[in-house]
């Protein structure tokens, strides 16, 4: 049983790290689990939704410079060269989710999409309230973008079905450990789209 | 094989919450795995071996104003009220810990000890690069900082038997999002205390 | 003539540095510009005032610790040593402000009263919109605290008479810098007073 | 007499809102001092030198959405919209500036170059220690970056001719504000030129 309403205040649509590399056969530089493609295609929907009921959309890019000085730590461990700047896949999935003119859009250089961002500055400025999450991974970028927005006191929500991890069991302990910090957080994109809707219909 | 040394320049060794209610069988507010206890006694042969090698010690502290001001939303999920100022759980476990003269202490409001604190302020003052981790929540503030560790360019290390989490699989499945990030970050207490007494035995 | 009303939506008066050197007669390390004391003095009136009317008051201090490990590069310039741990100037004049209960305490290690602190925490818990600023000094913590206070959204409010400089002429430049980013931030002590006791009486 | 030496490890020259409006007759928005394009068209000969002696040279442009959903409290001052997107005054001026393909760009929506954005990643990632300043305006967004580069430990330097204030009494008043924060951090164009055309013959 949620403690709190799915959407308090006015909700903003972040679409983390889809990025044309989510349609394309080699993901070279990251591991994602079995049905991640699915996941970022149904994930179009959650968007569509969001233009309907009038909800602003963030599109977030990793991206690093080919010059590799802005990778920090992040090749000490499992993923290898990504995001990198120049090549096909680090485009945002802009056609492939159906971005529309008003929608807006963020790089970073780190995981979580508050670290060295606009993203705070934005969502004030959009009296922004809660943030609902769909893109990869699950347990890296939308992990760790959750646990700033739940630390910056946003009410957060993930879609299960709209993400993907870098396997099977990290993408369920993660979306555990998001449903830890805020109960009710984790929702199906039937459910959002169905509370979208009903937005949509109130407004109109 | 761990793509970096154990320990790169020089280290800090962050105990996160340990508090008095580690020590208590009262642990109101927030639930803990089987062992918990065990690795938080554990903990302190670190912190003895961290003052043998001479290596800066800085205890945090979760604490949170009796009119409730700053909980922000971490009452919205599986945690009741916790780290209450003025309750006796609260206190940091210095005398557990051995905590000597020299070390540094930080309290924060929030999950990673980067949040809203001065701990960055003080990791450029001991131009730390290395940040070794012990204490509570594994899979809450441990892994929380470790990853605002991470995307500040630390080398993140944590002592897997010097940890606790919620419930054992969350504890096992953070460990394995930091072991994700950078490659021989999980160490055991036997592990760390070898790397540090080779320190002292050099520096003797 | 302002563009917007002195005071926005929540308001929280935000005492910078007032210690208790600023009631002593040697203030060692830092310049003071003729009559800060009596402007610390007055200072009083307006907490009383805030106090009187619900606005909630939060006590900021700056100190060092005695290691000097936390002073960055704030001896690279005109200022000594200075808020050192332990030092008799050191403690907040809280019985000279009239500090009551309820009223916040945050310490911090730079400047501006949002680096490296938990205030941005707690003025999201407080729902505030407008700060209002007295204390110390004007062109240095003063100063830092408006611009990352305006640089967050804040309406920001400094009284001119309760504030004081490392000279006069840095005093009045800094006064004429406020006022460039906020039309109408810069008010008198009976301007601010006469706002708060309105509210206050609107309140009774 | 300066506490510390010039230039302190390596160095970065931060080029501060030098935009096309810069070298236009019309400058909508934000008032500028006498001399203002002449201190701007000096600025090129330290974006020279710093390419000579192989210094990394970081754009920072100002701009701010069309929908004007980023500009915070930047319109309750002085300053009338500004550095709006697709407005011709608002590109960098690259050429004017001589920018090189290895040059590093950022951009921001406040007046900090360190406030929402990737500068303090990217300065990690180029481990400098010392930051040379040029650009406008002195008084707000360089002497904002000035003050956040000195919180941040960075060894902090202003070319105090290729800088530009809001008015000329503004300008030095900022300068004199950042001197007292490190001494000797105002220099002239001659003095950093000459400083690095001697590392760049002793490179050579």
């Amino acid at each position: 049983m949620p403690v709190q309403p799915t959407i308090v205040g006015n909700a903003v649509l972040v679409v983390i790290d889809i990025q044309k590399s989510a349609f394309m056969d080699d993901k070279a530089g990251i591991p994602i689990m079995p049905g991640y493609r699915a996941n970022m295609e149904r994930a179009r929907g959650v968007v569509d939704a969001a233009h309907g009921a009038g909800i602003p959309v963030v599109f977030i890019q990793e991206i690093h410079r080919r010059d590799m000085v802005d990778y920090g730590r992040e090749l000490d461990g499992t993923e290898d060269v990504h995001c990198m700047e120049g090549e096909p896949g680090t485009p945002p999935a802009f056609e492939e989710m159906g971005r529309l003119p008003g929608d807006y859009f963020i790089h970073k250089r780190r995981y979580s999409a508050f670290f060295g961002t606009e993203l705070e500055i934005l969502l004030k400025g959009l009296k922004a309230q809660t943030l609902i999450l769909i893109g990869g991974l699950t347990d890296v970028c939308v992990h760790y973008t959750f646990a700033d927005g739940h630390q910056n006191d946003y009410y957060c929500r993930v879609i299960a079905d709209c993400v993907g991890g870098s396997s099977l069991a990290a993408h369920e302990a993660s979306l555990r450990a998001m449903e830890y910090l805020q109960t009710g957080a984790v929702l199906t994109a039937d459910q959002i789209m169905a509370e979208l809707g009903g937005r949509s219909a109130a407004a109109a």
